[in-house]
């Protein structure tokens, strides 16, 4: 069998053993059949840091009993055009994705609407929430609590999360507009994997200790930070996130570590509440096409809207395969064979 | 009389000043009073760019007949907790001030509301209207379309608007938080100063017309570009404010220069749809406090939060002054003898 860093893996495949995963450790059928699909979504996309590998994860925090199988998400006030909604401490995703589904439906009736989540779980990618109310006509926000690893602005310390925001909205182009941003300079993700190749990273990554740029991922982890985008800019919306998912939903925030957990905050206004769609979409590509008729700067692969090459991946890669990394294999196969269910990803290799 | 780059100047004399100079422009008198109101608030937050050096612009504009004095800004479309407000071309900061009031209104029945602005002017700082949502128990978000000087990502040419977003939230401090921040890594007024002063820009402020780092202010503004915060993400975060304020209000957008005119997106969420306001306000004091508990970075003056500094400006300035430039106070001594208005802002120096 070669030693392969990357394989294309079939992604229905994926998708069933990944939801098999999720089955043994205790997730009911159709939210484990969700959780496939939504992990799926991410390695489709490209976005590899939300994606199968998680599975691993969860299933260990559902077997430990960190993560309730048996969640429900519920619906704990219901206000109009809002609602909270208690996550019940499950597998983040699937509280997200039903307040989302909440915001479209409010939004259809009211035009807008805001629904917050609290006591929940890490959701991964904010795109995939986003995209499902730019895929109902939509244009949708959604923001998530995030590790902290940002110290505020003028401190040292860590205290501020790497907090997600993602905007998305429909074209007339097949993709949506999909914006996906923590407030950092890059994922913590980044960080972590050139540490684990023993790799120095890029001054403007990381401050170490006493808030000095450092090129040593290790110095980051241990008591350093990272950078924010923009200065106070990217503090401050670090903050703002945080305003929305922790302290607006009655989560958990700064040095809560109890009962509350992590937060939410997703948003969706109807487009047809402010101009039929098909007149949204067709500005939506005018505009489009008005950045694409910018001059390419050389040496520059063209130039694409956030959302676009997340969508060509997807298309090329339900063709010919998801290139999935070795540990993340090799991860899905040990969860497998734990579980007592066949590993057939990559048949050919085994 | 002494030739002074700063003098300190009292607030509501200048309130009453721009007021004047508004109404012998042709605003009816409530609106002059409003702007007024409106551009000294910029000031006394320090954030001088948005304030009252705009009212001769603004008087020009309106001599001129390209600001329509007696615009009334009108609902167009009304659909719950969304509204859509016409600015018949107006100064662009009474419709918006209009929008967020209704936002306010509609948040109170329906918990959140949704309203956008389309065929308005310049509105100044959108710090000012999310700070309404603020004052009056709500998170506040407002967002407009600005000057075009972003290139696309991988592209050269300005296509991407300096689009700020901002965010408010009510504390028990006093002060609100409020983050009002353009996409790009400095204001285009900051690049405008330098050029003014004959200056040179850090290398990180613009790009010339081939894509590179410039620390000339001349190469910027002829043909290049003001950089992006975090590189694509800034592009990211102009093109949703884009989608916001410009696609789904209907106003001008990308190539547009027609009868649209400029576009403002503005939130608000009722916080007592979620929490007790007071439970809100203790929240977000533990937030701030727990910020604020990280070590300071030697050399830094301290920890504050977005809205603080200029919470703290204002209670000074309301004091001893607000300290206006020479060239804002020529500005206003010309607009007021043109007017045949006493200019009574340096009593001491006249």
């Amino acid at each position: 069998m070669p030693d392969e860093m990357y394989r294309k893996i079939d992604a229905t495949r994926l998708e069933r053993l990944v939801a098999d995963v999720f089955g043994k450790a205790g997730l009911p059928q159709a939210n484990a059949i969700f959780m496939g699909h939504c992990l799926v979504d991410a390695d489709l996309r490209g976005v590899h840091s939300h994606g199968t590998r998680w599975a691993a994860v969860y299933a260990r925090g559902l077997r430990a009993g960190h993560i309730n199988a048996q969640a429900v998400a519920k619906v704990v006030q219901d206000g109009g055009a809002t609602a909270i909604v208690d996550g019940d401490r499950g597998v983040g995703h699937l509280a997200v994705k039903r307040a989302m589904d909440l915001a479209i439906e409010k939004a259809r009736e009211h035009g807008t609407a805001t629904v917050t989540v609290r006591r929940n779980g890490h959701c991964g990618a904010m795109a995939y929430y986003a995209q499902q109310a730019a895929d109902a006509g939509c244009v949708g926000f959604a923001a998530t609590t995030g590790g902290t690893m940002i110290a505020p602005w003028g401190g040292l310390e860590r205290r501020v999360g790497l907090n997600p925001i993602a905007w998305a909205a429909p074209t007339g182009r097949g993709f949506s507009y999909n914006l996906d941003m923590a407030p950092s300079v890059v994922a913590g993700s980044k960080v972590q994997m050139a540490q684990a190749r023993g790799e120095r990273i890029p001054l403007d990554w990381a401050f170490d200790a006493a808030g000095n740029p450092t090129d040593d991922p290790e110095e980051a982890f241990k008591e350093g930070t990272l950078a924010p985008i923009g200065g106070p800019k990217g503090v401050g919306l670090g903050i703002a996130a945080e305003i929305l998912c922790a302290v607006l939903s009655g989560g958990r925030y700064g040095p809560d570590q109890g009962e509350r957990g992590g937060g939410q905050f997703v948003q969706a206004i109807d487009i047809e509440h402010f101009q039929p769609l098909a007149e949204f979409t067709a500005r939506m590509d005018r505009m489009i096409d008005h950045l694409k008729s910018s001059k390419v700067k050389p040496g520059a692969p063209g130039i694409f809207v956030p959302g676009e090459l997340e969508y060509q991946r997807r298309q090329e890669y339900l063709r010919s395969g998801i290139p999935l990394d070795q540990p993340t294999r090799d991860l899905l196969r040990q969860e497998a064979e734990a579980a007592g269910l066949p590993y057939d990803l990559e048949p050919e290799a085994s």
